[in-house]
Parts: structure tokens; sequence; C-alpha cells
């Protein structure tokens, strides 16, 4: 059952919500559960699932891919009111590959089921509309880290990801494992690990178990 | 003027096309026109010209994007009654990157302005549907490089390359630069001659003065 507040973050992140019919609604509402998954929980890995769209309500997504080898790279985050539409990519013509999704946080979410969502928006086509405005949107994310991986190089690369990090974080000390920058850059653990002690010998950042603290920020904003 | 083999290029290509209303299919061919470029040519390189939409008719063009030291990926190539929309981009709500487009040979197209083609889209929901579809095949094209890039190594990604290459080529010498290939995976002319050359040494390839030919394709075959 759907509380209040939750019929309201429908209603201020759906943007084809205030236009849908009453029995539109009705639809959307019946097929709305509403998870709370712990940090760490794999939301999202296999396309067949379709595991519907998903709402943040609040915690903190992560979109990402995994090679063979079982190396990673992540594509995007998704936040408080942001939506997922790939977590139900099956209901998309075209889209051929499959993301992970995990929850960074302890994070609440709305999901819709596919079966719902599709059916909605058979009689209102504000909602497919919608459905490819965020296919749009993740793919210009997705151009956004080629360019990153192809035309910038990694010490770069590393100086953003830790200066975004300390914005996440709203401090400049944070706790992240070097595996976790190395599956977010799609490198290899070794080589942050090495690149983290070349920052911290030039002073930009102080390396403790388990976190880092930034030390020069616009030393390492020069950087990017 | 569309002569009538263009009508049948449009009507065989275009998947709305039997189903659009004669006024529609007006404002459609009004707004077309065909267009042959030399080899070589940049045919669309800012979002805000907005070239339209492209259909090949012939030829092949390549779609890449530039970083600011001039370095290059190619994200997809399209071929013969391929359609192009990202030359479309700006009427494409979130897509937010530009792409560079290039006649790799003579290339014939039909270019479809945006503004007939939204027109039309007004009326027809097929039509905006055939974008979106469109659009989130790229995607996937993008995905694919982005797992390239991150979980090949560059010898496994330079011996598909070639193989692929060779193919598009049906033949198993074809000209190419090794910039060119350099361009094609987002690396640097001198990584990519310092390989083939070990390809060669390894009598999988034998390399001439703008061209390259394949000797062991099983054997590049078992390195990817």
């Amino acid at each position: 059952m759907l509380e209040k507040s939750d019929l309201e973050v429908l209603e201020e992140n759906l943007p084809f919500w205030k236009g849908a019919t009453p029995a539109e609604k009705e639809i959307l509402t019946q097929g709305t559960m509403r998870f709370t998954h712990a940090k760490g929980t794999i939301v999202h890995e296999d396309r067949n699932k379709c595991t519907g769209l998903l709402l943040v309500v609040s915690g903190q997504l992560r979109i990402y891919i995994i090679g063979d080898s079982g190396k990673q790279i992540t594509l995007y985050r998704l936040f408080e009111r942001d939506v997922c539409v790939l977590s139900s990519s099956c209901m998309i013509r075209n889209i051929s590959f499959d993301v992970h999704i995990q929850a960074e946080k302890e994070t609440t979410m709305l999901r819709i089921t596919t079966d719902s969502y599709l059916e909605a928006g058979k009689s209102n086509p504000q909602i497919p509309k919608f459905t490819n405005e965020i296919v749009s949107s993740r793919f210009s994310d997705v151009m956004w880290v080629v360019e990153q991986i192809v035309f910038m190089s990694l010490d770069r690369r590393l100086a953003m990801h830790l200066l975004e990090q300390a914005a996440i974080a709203s401090s400049d000390s944070f706790a992240i494992t070097h595996e976790a920058i190395a599956h977010d850059l799609g490198s290899a653990r070794e080589v942050i690990t090495r690149m983290l002690s070349r920052f911290q010998e030039d002073g930009l950042v102080s390396l403790s178990r388990g976190g880092i603290t930034l030390l020069d920020s616009s030393g390492l904003y020069a950087l990017t």
C-alpha cells in the first residue's frame, strides 16, 4: 500500500503525472511498490528480469557494467528524485545491453512494474515520451564517460573523481576504497593505488585505511 | 526534385512511410533533398547546424567524436539504407553531445530537414517512435564501444578491427592508414604502428605503404 508521501513523490517527479487520467493513475499506483535496500545491495543485474522503473526517494544508486574479468566501470549515479529506466530496458526497443545497479547507500525507491508502466503508456503518449527523454539523457551521460576515457589521462580523471566524491560527501574526508575508485573509472586497483600514492607525495591528498582526505582541492582542480 | 528511385528509398527504409497520410508524405518529400558527398567530406560537425535526418543511399559514413587534442574515436559506421538521427540531434531532447560525421567513401544520401521531419511527426506518432528506436540503437552501439575500450586490451581490439575492415572491404587487402586506425580505436598513431609491427613479426599481417594485408585471419581471430 502506498503512503500519501509516495503519491506526492510520483506526482512531483513524473512530469506526465498531472496530465494523466484517473484510470492511468490507478494503473500506475496499483503497479507501484516502495522498497528499501541496504547499502551494497544489487538492485538489478539481469535484463531479462525487467525490474521496472525505479524512482529514487532517498539514497544513491550506481549504474555500471561488468566485464568477463570482473572489471567494472561506472556509467552514472542516481540520487534522490532521479528516475532509472534502464532497469526496465526490456521494454525499450533496440536497447541491447544490460547494466548493473547497486545501492551505494541505504536506498528507498518506488518501483513501478514494467507492465503497469507500459499499460498506462498505451493511452498516454506523454509516458513513452518521458521514457525516451530519460534514455537520451543517459545516452548523454555515457557519452561523457566515453569522452573522459578516450580524451583524458587517468591522473586528470582521478583528480576529477576525488573532487566529485568530496562534493557528494559534502566533506573533504570520505570513506572509499581504491577498488571502488578503480570500478568507477574502469581501471585496475593497483593503478589507482599507485596514482593515489603519487597524489599523496605531492601533498594533494592524505590516504588512510578505507578513506581519503583532500588536502589541496585547488591543486587537484588544477590537474583537471 | 526527388526521383522515383528516391521515393522508393524513403518508402523502403522509413518504417512509418506506408502508414503516413498523403499530407505527411508531401511534407516529408518537400523537405527531402538528395546529396552526394566526395570521399573525405565532413557531412556534419556542429550540433547547432542541425543537419537533418540522413538516409544513406550508397557509400559509407563514419560517426565519431574529437577531443581537444585532436584525438578521435569512432562510435559507429553507417552503410547503405542506414538512417542517421544524431545529425539532427538538435531535435532530440536531452541529447547534449555532438558527433562528427564524415563520408568515408563517395556517399549519396537523402537529407530530410529537421523542420519537415518534426512537422510530419506532429500528426504521426510513428515518426517520433522511429526516432527513439534509432536513438536507442545508437546508444547500444556506443555501449559496445565502451565495453571494448574498458574490458578489452588494445591488441584484441586491433585484431577485431582488422578483421572487420577486411569484411567491409570484402578483401584481405585494404587501404588504410595507421592514423585512421588510431582514430577508430581512440588510440595514438604511434601505438598502433608499434602493435601492427608486432602483428607483422608474428606473421599475422603484411604492412605496405597505405595498406594492410591479412596473412593469417584465424590467427587474428584467435587473438580476439
